[in-house]
């Protein structure tokens, strides 16, 4: 029978027993009944298989269970539902990683560009990437294209939308898609080095998934998206729709899954491995010392699992944001490495000469670098 | 200026001040700039603005902040991110409760059936409702059908799909709608007293809708989606369809959002407010004392939500789950008064006499209470 595992983080209060804690994740997930009602069928087929349970600590364990793959039958919905649905109100649960091999292709395809693609499209082979972000809600389209034009006067290598800009009265999206293209390729045509922009497309899923082709169709490069209020699966849909503009996704709502201490799903499981299997070309996630709560630990288990080879999926950029400022670029380079994109929004809006100077002297960091 | 307003619960460190955190989420949640950046038009137009702060504990404040409705723009996906985008990412923040009144009818419209209508159509004046759910997983739809004819047997009022009862090859969707449709159809013609299908519908949400339309085709009565996978919008939409199947939430997948103790959103605003907005006309909780986690206060704090007068929406049946077995109905009656639905699953499958016999037990409890 084919099956796939995934891997907890589970710890056990004083009157609990860790075996039966384990039995309780393995019917709550699937049969939802006791053992004395369900037939031998079922427990065989049906039921989660503890594999290995390994004492890692005072009261915590690690612990891996085997799921029938037939459980999901290819349905991203329900694997995250055996992923996460009800245990999800237990306590002492946490997601730590899950078996991609077996779940590639059959459910999950991962990114449609990768960091590869990525790298060779935009000529960049050795360097991090610059990243960010037009603001603030209530500017107009105009404003916005303005702000695209100095940037990538500037040398940024990807400019996206602020992930509050949808289609609000302000800053309509058919216009300020429109006007932000067009001034990118303005400022690449000054220039000879033209910048890439990512328009917001956040979204009911269907409208997603208009705003995804119209993007493609007005000459964007690529698209930011929120999974966790567009739905997860809706980015697995656009990475498959043979598009193939890459997708930046946005934590925006994640908060709850990735910071709830011993239970929900670690932050290098949501960002560096769930969201790379669905679809995503740039993680961004709340960088250590920013406005935000991960850890240095965390940080670099994201960077880890978006782009390790150990994986079936293409790589993704990690993108943190959140705490990095101009100043401190070359610090984050040599914590990061190569593999990286910078995403910097506040330290070069507020820099005196304006945010073309502050784009170059960002961008001449990282082509210090390499590449 | 057209604004709403979102309640928080907000905690600070020793080195925190309420006031700073106050006017981190205000910019947070729209601007996302330091304010010197900030034109005076955009600090006036869009950045949230504080109304109210009261210390209410240690280190403990209930804020009100009020924020535009032009930063919606009528769009939920846009609400969600004003409400809980970024500052999912920090601690101390949870959310309390949100103006409804202003945000109805131009975004959410609520149930399209509601307590009411239900309640005429069932013909059900004064007592609380029944329900369980057909399982396990990995049942045919023959096995699914007859568990549901004997339920119906036995005249409980909703019978609705176990949430993991997707499309998988066990039981897939279209041949246990028109077998489990049939059986409660056959059952009601032998007992004069029909009862009420709810197929699960959880899927990628254009799938959603297709089976929401499928479902009514059908004959179901109404439909179980856990809004958490399939997308809180897709419930909206469902509502609005003018179709008017009701809809049963399912919190698989939401824990992290309401167990995270000093963040997050309250139970009674996810499940009571949130989800009544967004249309579910049945809203499953995890009840105190089960396999799950909730407090007694939360659980009274989400009946009261989704059945208060004081909201623009209809009311819906609060439906907690978990916890509740046969011989502590009364007890539960008691404490949580007419307006409710039981959800029973476990005892009843354990019945020593069969799940007919367990049914009317059940059933003759709830008759006690009247109507």
């Amino acid at each position: 029978m084919n099956t796939f595992d995934i891997t907890y983080r589970v710890s056990v209060q004083d009157d609990e027993q860790i075996d039966e804690k384990i039995e309780g994740i393995c019917i709550e997930q699937t049969a939802e009944l006791p053992r004395g009602v369900l037939s031998s069928e079922v427990q065989e087929k049906v039921v989660g298989k503890p594999v290995s349970s390994d004492q890692i600590g005072e009261h915590l364990y690690e612990v891996v269970i085997t799921w029938p793959l037939a459980n999901i039958g290819n349905d991203i919905s329900q694997f995250l539902n055996i992923l996460y649905g009800n245990i999800s109100l237990q306590p002492g649960i946490r997601i730590i990683s899950a078996d991609w091999e077996v779940l590639c292709p059959d459910v999950f395809e991962g990114p449609a560009a990768g960091i590869k693609n990525i790298r060779q499209q935009y000529n960049i082979q050795q360097r991090p990437l610059s990243a960010t972000a037009l603001k603030p809600l209530g500017s107009s389209s105009d404003e916005l294209a303005e702000l695209a034009y100095y940037f990538s006067k500037g040398g940024i290598d990807v400019i996206k939308d602020d992930h509050g800009l949808a289609d609000q009265e302000f800053a309509p999206f058919e216009e300020r898609l429109e006007a932000c293209v067009s001034a990118v390729d303005r400022a690449g045509d000054d220039t000879g080095n033209r910048s890439h922009y990512y328009p917001n497309i956040t979204a009911f899923a269907s409208e997603t998934v208009d705003r995804y082709k119209r993007a493609a169709e007005q000459g964007a490069d690529g698209v930011l998206l929120c999974p966790h209020i567009a739905g997860l699966e809706t980015m697995h849909r656009l990475a498959q729709l043979d598009i193939g503009l890459p997708i930046i996704a946005h934590p925006a709502f994640s908060g709850g899954l990735t910071t709830n201490g011993d239970r929900g799903l670690s932050p290098d499981f949501l960002y560096g491995q769930l969201w790379r299997a669905l679809g995503a070309d740039f993680v961004i996630y709340p960088n250590k010392g920013g406005r935000f709560s991960l850890s240095a630990e965390d940080c670099q288990g994201i960077n880890k699992a978006a782009t390790q080879n150990h994986s079936p999926f293409k790589k993704a950029f990690p993108m943190p944001a959140g705490g990095i400022k101009l100043d401190s670029v070359e610090q984050w380079m040599n914590d990061y490495g190569k593999n990286i994109t910078f995403l910097i929004g506040g330290s070069l809006y507020e820099h005196p000469d304006g945010i073309e100077a502050a784009s170059k002297e960002f961008q001449n960091k990282l082509r210090q670098a390499g590449g």
